[in-house]
């Protein structure tokens, strides 16, 4: 955590100053706004935390319950998100109030008595085997409150405005602000009251029966199956075994799955209420507690649950769509969009792989720089369109995945021929709901792969899997990828070739001329008055280690002076070789060119190029196609 | 953390619910307390935080400043304390904003130019080696924050009265609420009002300066040397290669000790001024700051600070001073304290070593429990005359190494004949700076060390060294000690012999001693209505690994059901074997006895007792000194 460099802070140093819009934000919503974000569930809410990094751009985030989510909804964190909480400032926060999720068991019927359940598999977590972070289990409210917090301590100060509702909108060809947002007040003074406001910029975050969707006109495609599910949050006395355990149950009664909540004695328990009739018009999701309760029980036979207390309970049937667009603008058409669709209005699936949470905030850690940078000069209009096109093949790649796990899910006893599959399956497809996936394709902010073998381990359109370095200034073992805030920024790390800090070298002639040339982008594209740093983070990493080095050797990219007193950054150059404190060389881990690399990072974490220390023009020309020119 | 066992809780888990003197806490001070704090320093700010957790006991803090502290102070922060944060809910956050000490150098004249520095030696910081957690340097402000945040997130509600001042104090020899206080408000409505209150005990942790010390007539002992320095916290620009390493810097022009600080900008310089001479009179104290930068150059040289901004500066003499006592009763006597002195109020000493606020807080967490226990009623008052008999020794011993360590450190270059000397002195004595020399001497509350043998790594007098088990429950590698947090309760902890959970053992004869026995300390000290687990934490630890072990079949006392809804806790059975997800082996790794052991752990983390499983009747005699009767 880097502070100070503005004076002195006495305070949480996660209060940061406000600034710009953020500096007498009024309470109520101004009639002309920059981005309209609907609904305050994870997406929006990290849309509004991110936005308020930009505190030049008026952000509002409506909401028409009357204020935060108190109960339900979703729990499960993967190891990504926890990543994104890491940028965002929380992840430590939220680790030490989840559930920690280290086994997965299995049950099936006994053999021998077949009405009664065994343990028949015990599978390590993923996660812990493939990330820093760990898999947890959280209530969807706290992860809202967090970001909530986030969005609020940022220069934006940005707060939702609780009570309001979004009826329909319009969006006109021209003007400043050209979609026209009909509102009504649901809560409050108002309450009743219709309004109408303008907005540069929509972002419908509003739900599987998102209204944005419906007045763009898009269509949710895909169907329920015929598969029900109750689901309910219990506080309760049990003899089975594995409560505190992550479990997937396959009785010839039916299954559930099993998830442990934080604090050690709640539990969300999903069973399955089997098939539903063609004519059943969603009755089924009339389905008293009570008869999920009794359903669980006959399916954990020979062991019972005493409920305490159900804090929350629901009926769903398993759907699987997904929206024909994530924004207003149709395939093959060339305007920037206006309007955009985010989580559960443009992708549901079942709740049980953990996934629709950790989806839908990517998505809106996917729109959030794009909007900053575009509304605040630095990018055109049609980085915009990245958008969908970068979303909508996540979304349908978790939908066939979902559908898969699911039905799995959902088998009869009979139906399985080894107690080991759906373990296998499970951990097969680890990387997959770690949420490490995520690979997007060429385009104007994901370069070509010519030069990938320069850096194996990074792979292009995938996020930047951190590993640990040497911070030279003070010795300490860091993990580079953590340095990253979610703070609009693009990141250039610059992996070095072998001579020393100082030493002519690939490293000091392409710092050279980042720093110096007309070409470079961090000349062309960082706006007049700004510190040097302001749009691109650049750092080093020396092969060395850490005592060989000099900071103050290095190039002077790397200690760029920034803030009212133009302190020095002392925390940009750091060395790979192991030191008494970490035993990890990145060169090795992560398959660099000991010749030296540049990984190009954006906002989002995701890697958007990887190239040769020589190839400054490529660099060049590839951020042509992110900013416009000062 | 756990919660949800009195409901569900949808807000933040730390904000527990008010209850006893919490709820309708009254604004203004009553004229009737049982517990008044002067300062709000760390060990008075400590102690409101564990006073939080009896909220049946009536306590305050006065604090004469009208707000929190916002410069300045202390801002070392031993492992031992960090350990004592994790206990109170904070330790993610502080780590996640503090400085992490990995190394020290050390730097000295060069031969060949002695007007010139060159580093020496580095070392690596003492704490990564001997503990789980960090050597920080994070400001007393922040450190204080927390506390006050556990304070009045605690059941009791506790917030500090600003603006009112220690004026002085009578302890009258009968009567409810013997210690007639007089006090004066220094701000708001009131500013300038006298008033008397009475309370049952009041605590002095009001500096260097104590007034309380004053009232009681107990006598500072020792002196000033005749060195003084001068200290700044500063936001510079700087050649100097070390500027983000701790460094002692011996020079021919004097001496620095250099403390990087929190956020990556700001630096703390503690600067020799040389010696004073005998007639100054404290005037150098008055050195203005400029002179201070001026000979921080000098020392520096050839390396130069270019300051942007003092944020705090300070000047002051060395001084190595104890109170004769630190409560108000004569030794030899047989009355109980009513008045205590902690922190600065009863020792002082350089600031050099960072070991101020850290003893000063150990001194509020010992002395905490015992008035919660007192005023409750479970503990006869002649407990509080352990917290002076317990922890004048550590102030002595801190006293003795701050002088040898400040000595060192202030000689002339001509004096140091061994470059490596101060570095080898730094690490040999690596285990008192982190806190944990302390080992308090047999008493009521510590037993004899008659079975060390069977638990050789819980030395009986020192805190409870933590150690990775893995929670049966849940399969997750966890730190046995970091499941105590400061609630005021006793632990427990037994340490199975080799049969299985459920089979015939040692361990479960003692667990059903414990739980059915007349003469068991849980049923003879645990007050009536009272849930099973509400003054001793029982925990077990089986050799198997956790996949072995059935926590149904573990007796019914490691399986307590608490609060309205009667819900059992399913964390207290851990297992010692190594997992996936951890290489520990708990009995190896503390040299204990595979027979079994039963380890008896204070409330302020202190190991009491190691004894048997077959020595009840030890386990029986142990505790009647530590309670009373129900």
């Amino acid at each position: 955590m880097q502070f100070h460099h503005h004076g002195y802070v006495s305070g949480d140093p996660r209060v940061r100053p406000a600034a710009g819009t953020g500096v007498d934000r009024p309470v109520d919503l101004p009639d002309e706004i920059d981005v309209l974000i609907v609904g305050s569930g994870p997406a929006g809410m990290l849309l509004a935390a991110q936005l308020s990094e930009y505190p030049d751009v008026t952000t509002r985030l409506i909401e028409r319950r009357d204020g935060r989510l108190v109960l339900g909804q979703a729990d499960g964190i993967q190891p990504r998100s926890v990543e994104t909480f890491q940028a965002f400032g929380f992840a430590e926060r939220i680790v030490a109030e989840a559930y920690n999720i280290g086994w997965m068991n299995f049950w099936g019927p006994d053999p021998e008595r077949p009405q009664n359940i065994v343990r028949t598999a015990r599978t390590e977590d993923y996660a812990l085997a493939i990330s820093e972070f760990p898999h947890l289990i959280v209530n969807q409210a706290r992860v809202l409150d967090y970001f909530a917090e986030a969005a609020a301590t940022g220069p934006g100060r940005i707060v939702p405005d609780y009570g309001v509702e979004f009826l329909g909108l319009t969006v006109h060809a021209d003007g400043a602000y050209p979609v026209e947002v009909r509102l009504r007040y649901t809560a409050g003074e108002r309450d009743g009251e219709e309004r109408t406001i303008r907005a540069k910029y929509v972002a419908g975050c509003d739900g599987a029966r998102s209204r944005v969707r419906e007045a763009i006109g898009r269509v949710h495609v895909g169907g329920s199956s015929a598969h029900a599910w109750g689901v309910m949050d219990v506080l309760v006395n049990t003899d089975f075994p594995d409560w505190r355990t992550k479990c997937a149950i396959n009785a010839e009664a039916g299954n559930i799955l099993l998830i442990p909540r934080e604090g050690g004695y709640l539990c969300r328990v999903y069973v399955d209420l089997g098939e539903v009739a063609a004519d059943d018009d969603h009755r089924v999701r009339a389905t008293p507690v009570e008869e999920v309760i009794t359903r669980a029980n006959a399916i954990l036979h020979p062991y019972a649950l005493d409920v305490k207390q159900v804090a929350w309970s629901s009926v769903y049937e398993v759907g699987h769509r997904v929206t024909d667009g994530f924004d207003d603008v149709d395939e093959g058409t060339d305007a920037s969009p206006r309007v955009f669709l985010t989580g559960d209005a443009c992708h549901t699936h079942s709740a049980k792989a953990g996934q629709g949470m950790n989806v839908s905030m990517q998505d809106g850690f996917n729109l959030g720089w794009k909007l900053g940078s575009v509304l605040t000069g630095l990018s055109p209009a049609s980085l915009l369109s990245t958008y969908s096109a970068e979303r909508r093949p996540v979304a349908q790649q978790l939908i066939d995945f979902d559908r898969e796990w699911s039905s799995l899910m959902a088998r009869k006893p009979e139906e399985i021929s080894d107690p080991q599959e759906l373990a296998t399956f499970y951990l097969g497809t680890a990387e997959f709901p770690s949420g490490f996936m995520t690979q997007y394709g060429p385009s104007p902010i994901v370069g070509a792969s010519t030069h990938q073998a320069l850096a194996a381990g990074f792979p292009i359109g995938k996020r930047l899997k951190s590993s640990e370095v040497v911070r030279v200034a003070d010795g300490n073992a860091v993990h580079l990828g953590h340095h990253a805030r979610a703070d609009g920024r693009w990141r250039l790390y610059a992996f070095a070739d072998a001579p020393a800090a100082g030493a002519a070298s690939a490293l000091s002639r392409w710092a050279e001329w980042l720093g110096t040339a007309d070409a470079s982008p961090v000349r062309r594209f960082t706006p007049a008055g700004a510190d040097l740093d302001a749009l691109f983070d650049v750092k080093v990493v020396y092969q060395q280690p850490h005592e060989q080095i000099d900071v103050l050797a290095a190039p002077a990219l790397f200690r760029p002076e920034s803030g009212p007193l133009r302190l020095a950054d002392w925390e940009k150059v750091f060395a790979a070789a192991p030191s008494a404190w970490t035993t990890t060389d990145i060169f090795d881990e992560r398959e660099l060119s000991r010749g030296g690399v540049v990984v190009v990072v954006r906002p989002d974490q995701y890697v958007a190029h990887v190239l040769p220390l020589e190839a400054t023009d490529e660099l060049a020309a590839f951020f042509e196609g992110v900013f416009l020119p000062r």
